[in-house]
């Protein structure tokens, strides 16, 4: 699929017609400016069954998924939700009691996490085939503007909110039968994700030159800051945040550089990526700290364009085909 | 799905937590309002393979399809739209070929009869089951205000925009083998509804009390438009404007009293049905008159509640089964 995205990409950029708030189409959400002048910001997410979630995921945390993909979008752009629309094709082979549940853990996310945001309006529609959602957020930004993908600059410090690849390992576990001592955590990671709270966002406002949510894996999304923000970004390989799941499992693979590279490439982390000034890099560290925020220095901007890896100080080399998944636009 | 429909609407409810904007989820478009107290009006229509259209239509007319239901929701509110975004779950098996003619008739329509209105984001997936697409429009009403389904009183003049039924004959032509000498109108119908144009609004903005579009077949949409108002709708069924093809057919079926109830019922017409003063319905038919654009009094608004159907000024009873169909929510 991933030439057909690029020709998506291609087809619908034209259609934004040069506005600003667009940004072409190539950030995680969009800016739609009042008559004053003042901006909403706007992000959307679609979860389709089998490409998304799993058939077999409870419906409450579908749900909750739901919400979390979303929320990610708003809080790394630095943004608080207002109003949100669901659309919902709703399988005609599911039955009611699924419809409750799923609804039961958007509901109670959407209370809790995204600070009590009303559901505006919406869609609902019956399908004969796999279950899709779409949760449109809007959201006011909590500084003067939307932290964007562009923005950063050589010498800023890059870190990563929370722990990466827990996601990618759950998945593994749920439907490539991978065996870990206790998957609880990476299954937990990749049904309801655990994005950074709303109370991080002053935060970002205030010291994030660029950012933007970890979904389409580490590897990918710094890749995207890079080349919005016209900077190269090195990734320091051996600094990747793990959780223990993470770390048992690196540990005990044959090749521990090539288990960093799989993990920083999986996606669905929705962890928020971002680059500061060295001189505010203390000042993030101690507003995450006071959230109880895990918060890691995983790299450093400097002149050029792309991802440079590297693994205990030396660069290494990554074939581009296992850096990353994307399945999303805009 | 019926009540799986009602379930829905109940479990949601509750989520939009009293915001006076979300209509209680029973309007066809929400109204955000900024800090300033000025509202932007937000509708989402989800289009679902197999549900809303045929897996043969032409991919172009899909696209335009997917504008124009939205479209339609927009002026009926009375409101230009100002941005837009999609979210596509793409099947896997369709050629690219495909996505080509949808986006590019997808962008002549939000170009040509949305006043350029830039797509501003959104969302592209993979699927394994049908195309599933959504598009969500953000206007800004014409008037101080949007159009409601409430606000017709008793005494108001009812009226409704081009012809009815059509839509509901070309699906009958596509999938049930329904044979007319005149194909051609009714497919087009169904495949790429004609909304009153933009230039409508004004007229909207400045005379209708109430209003909205007939997607879900007019005697439920009226059935909408009564309820949220709190008046009973006397619908003149002979009144109801019909196209020559939708003539033809009517007037070759053995009971043309039925014929006429089934074409109320079909949905997909994405015309606007509104309710005026007496004393405007003059100024409202001269305004649709200088457009070119037909408007025709099918009844009036009084005490009570409901859909009261007449033909040839007797009311007659219908089974509430037949009265159309629903598939959205808000």
């Amino acid at each position: 699929m991933l030439g057909e995205f690029d020709m998506i990409e291609r087809l619908l950029r034209p259609l934004a017609r040069g506005q600003a708030g667009a940004f072409d189409l190539a950030d995680d959400a969009a800016l739609i400016h009042d008559r004053e002048g003042r901006g909403l910001v706007v992000t959307t997410d679609t979860l389709v069954e089998g490409t998304h979630f799993l058939p077999d995921d409870p419906p409450d945390s579908v749900g909750r998924k739901l919400v979390r993909v979303n929320l990610s979008d708003m809080v790394a752009k630095a943004a608080r939700p207002v109003a949100a629309f669901l659309n919902l094709a709703w399988p005609r082979r599911r039955p009611a009691s699924q419809l409750e549940a799923l609804i039961g853990g958007l509901g109670a996310d959407l209370a809790e996490l995204c600070g009590e945001v009303p559901l505006m309006g919406g869609d609902t529609t019956a399908t004969d085939g796999p279950l899709v959602l779409t949760l449109t957020l809007m959201g006011s930004p909590v500084g003067p503007r939307p932290v964007l993908r562009r923005g950063a600059a050589p010498g800023d410090v890059v870190c990563v909110t929370g722990t990466i690849g827990d996601a990618g390992l759950g998945l593994a576990v749920l439907s490539q039968g991978l065996v870990l001592e206790a998957p609880e955590g990476p299954v937990a990671a990749y049904r309801t994700p655990q994005p950074p709270p709303l109370a991080f966002t002053p935060a970002l406002a205030r010291f994030a030159r660029a950012g933007l949510d970890v979904s389409d894996g580490l590897l990918a999304d710094l890749g995207h800051l890079a080349r919005a923000s016209g900077v190269a970004v090195v990734l320091e390989l051996d600094q990747i945040p793990l959780s223990q799941a993470g770390h048992d499992w690196l540990i005990g693979q044959a090749d521990p550089l090539a288990a960093a590279i799989w993990l920083a490439g999986r996606g669905d982390d929705y962890q928020t990526l971002l680059a500061c000034r060295p001189t505010d890099w203390p000042l993030v560290q101690a507003a995450a700290a006071d959230l109880g925020l895990p918060l890691t220095r995983i790299g450093a901007c400097r002149g050029g364009d792309g991802v440079i890896p590297r693994w205990t100080g030396e660069p290494v080399r990554i074939d581009p085909a296992a850096t990353g998944w994307r399945h999303s636009l805009g």
